[in-house]
């Protein structure tokens, strides 16, 4: 099976070109499954029903969040009629929408699709690794999904690394985003799932995280709000990861990072077009 | 002038690693100047003068630092003595040792290797742009040094990613270190300067940064230590980056990340070799 | 009902002063039950099973602990055994040891003890205030419980004064500890539940937290370590909260701070002697 | 010499009873020096010029801030031009107004009045022990000032304790502010220094920090705004520190809080008014 994950869309620019890439990419690498974290989408901040609807009619099967999932006021209403829309898992009982979803891919198969957030340098919420762990129990990889992708947004690269090992041979892929920039440390574990620090994002990359450098360069300078924080506009990169899993596991068996336009070194799964 | 750029070494596997590659990767690539971080080459924790001379023996021509520069108490006395290593600009005044140093290149060329640390996330001391900013009106490129490089050692990619736009065009490169994960956003930006938001550690990345994937995992799980920190000593991968200055400007023409060896993808600055 | 609090013990001299005034003050005051924070009785950090008991057997009916809950590793152990000494809530499952306790007074009523640890500026672990809120559910003032103790182990005052908010009326007593710092907030809240911000520490106050100054000043002025933290040996102050409950309905009737020996100004709760 | 320091004063409520205690008190206990932290006097958040100027026309002789300094945007143009206005001493070079003022006393003393803001648990700013060292080997006292005030505005009583000890002897007054909570630990140091850990707010107590319980709690309990925050209308608490100096050192030789009004216990300097 073929799955392909983008990281944080920032913008519009961000936003543009992910709507434009996506069903090039559906088709060009024969994709079964596209995951992508929208938690940026609106102006930056949080996503509007519009943006995610427009994200699925574009081809994704889902779409991800994070600490900035209801920026955007109106999510905490529409987000729980949108059943392909992933708020973190481990967010307090009683917020609105889903954690993790098991959605129907184009082939046929259930992906078991999971947002969850890291505590280190975050917001104070509830263990990531406990919440993931009884998913996993609950829906285990081939008992209960043909495959499992678990988004794990989150800051410290130490959380996210000792996560990727902690589900190690129970899902298909944990891919980190958050810190907008993409890793290179994408592999397969020793227990056979794939794994990646940092997706990155979709956006300029001739910003700081995808807005406009001057603002948060001022404040890093004085320490002093001058303005808003402003998206950049520049070229987008979309950025993020393919991901081969054996369909009688369920477990990776290729995978290779993907960035495309912008400011940053182009790559693809070759794999798949060669 | 060619430089090259190695992350922070972790342990014996990340230290027999590098010290293996680096006379190979100064005569395969014909290097003009090597630095490679050192905080954690002790066992994790620190660097001994014995550790720090055999990096210079074998061909680095600096050795920078970070949070963990004086986790071996016997820097504080024998860094003031090692002239080519260069721990955090922004330390409190008094701190022993140097925060930036011109060092010769084996072509004659000076080289100004300055080491920063963020405050993002990390120990409160005084501010890194102000503090870099006053080495590159004392020693600017060209005027006073051949090539600039910087390591700035940091937590968050936002603060990494504006102190590059802050230097663009006065530094040869702004490389960062500390989250032992390297990024594959390295790119020249539109000023001049070479740019990678982590250049990765040498060490194993079969593990939780270099550690022994054990007893962190267990940290997050249980809040409790249960063991010491140990670093793994799986096959390391040596990791970091090349750039390519114009000899006219000091400012960079080609970079490219370098990775070999461990699990990681490798990959090399085919420029140089071709 | 008559309850006395005691924060944070620190070192040989607050442990010296609270074995010592214990006997004392349940006499003068004619108390019924005790409650002593014992973090950071040994040395500083955390709490052996000896002292543990000498606290026990000068006369405290609950031990009460925080972050430094299992700095002495035989806590791990002795813990399930010690069935007075109460470890944060909060903590992860499979923590040894509880994190509440219904414990027999000597005049015969059932206290429940609750320790619980707030997240902001401390280690990442589950809510609070969901914790306690089961645990008050499960074990409520009056058809569960006599009186309801509950230290809740916070740096921040918005933390503290929420969670004092969140139980009004449904416990005698929130008192904080950690800051190591006796607020003089102390008062009873709207639905009769006594309050105070931080109940201070039993330790020589001429001091940082209860620490020999020089050490905590130097790595504040150099950010390294120069020395091990060692608790100061000057004269203690016994500090802490006097609460009456109504035996008719648990909460609160009458509430003062208790303040002995040392450098700060002594007060008492004056209505128990007069 | 008489000095009167009072805490953050939060919105409406701790505006009115600020300003209608501040004759009262000068007259009652004849005050040569009265200071007032308003950083959150305008609607919780900083401080617009007209309320300002209504603290000094109700008889402040300075206004200090701290981390909401600049939270009212005029604040950034007209602090230039009051110069009994004192923001935060260690903010970076080039920020609006000033961190320290000479300030002639009613008596014809003059006063240094110093503001600083600690860096644990707060912005990453500059280091406020150096920045203050400076100062008072700048000005010294004596020499340079009759009296010299210092307000922390720091979270952690860690450093505020060390700062104490630090400038013991060479100032007369160091108070915290920022945590919104008075502390009992008002003493003079051995060096002659009065120290208070943290000075509370003038607002209304019966609240989260003096702002309106539910949004605070809904925070806590959800991780999702729902409001904004709003400052307790509820009946006011003034609270500060009174401390007199000896005019021959300007070392502090009395010291006594001061709580009036609202929920608290009410305390006063007893030695002004026998
Ligand atoms: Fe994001
Ligand atoms: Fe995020
Ligand atoms: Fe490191
Ligand atoms: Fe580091
Ligand atoms: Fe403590
Ligand atoms: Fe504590
Ligand atoms: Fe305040
Ligand atoms: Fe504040």
């Amino acid at each position: 099976m073929r799955l392909l994950f983008l990281g944080d869309i920032v913008g519009r620019a961000g936003r543009r070109a992910a709507i434009e890439a996506i069903p090039r990419l559906r088709k060009r690498y024969k994709l079964d499954f596209l995951v992508i974290n929208g938690e940026n989408a609106a102006g930056g901040f949080g996503i509007t029903e519009s943006i995610h609807e427009e994200l699925i009619d574009a081809g994704a099967d889902a779409v991800t969040l994070g600490n900035h999932a209801f920026d955007q006021k109106e999510t905490l209403v529409y987000i729980a009629r949108q059943e392909r829309l992933i708020r973190p898992l481990n967010f307090p009982p009683g917020t609105p929408g889903r954690g993790a979803a098991l959605i129907r891919a184009k082939n046929g198969a259930d992906v078991l699709v999971i947002n969850a957030m890291g505590r280190v340098f975050m917001t104070e919420i509830d263990c990531p690794f406990r919440a993931i762990d009884r998913e996993l129990t609950a829906c285990a990889l081939k008992s209960g999904a043909d495959a499992i992708l678990i988004d794990f947004h989150a800051e410290a690269t130490s959380e996210k690394q000792a996560l990727g090992h902690f589900v190690d041979g129970r899902a298909s892929l944990v891919v980190g985003t958050h810190t907008h920039t993409p890793t290179s440390d994408e592999r397969i574990l020793p227990g056979g799932t794939a794994y990646m620090s940092d997706a990155g994002m979709c956006g300029d990359y001739n910003s700081v995280l995808g807005m406009d450098t001057e603002e948060p360069l001022n404040r890093f300078l004085t320490r002093l709000p001058r303005e808003r924080f402003e998206p950049a506009l520049g070229p987008a990169t979309v950025s993020g990861l393919a991901v081969e899993t054996d369909d009688a596991t369920g477990l990776a068996v290729r995978v290779k990072s993907l960035r495309l336009g912008g400011v940053l070194e182009p790559t693809e799964p070759l794999f798949w077009v060669e």
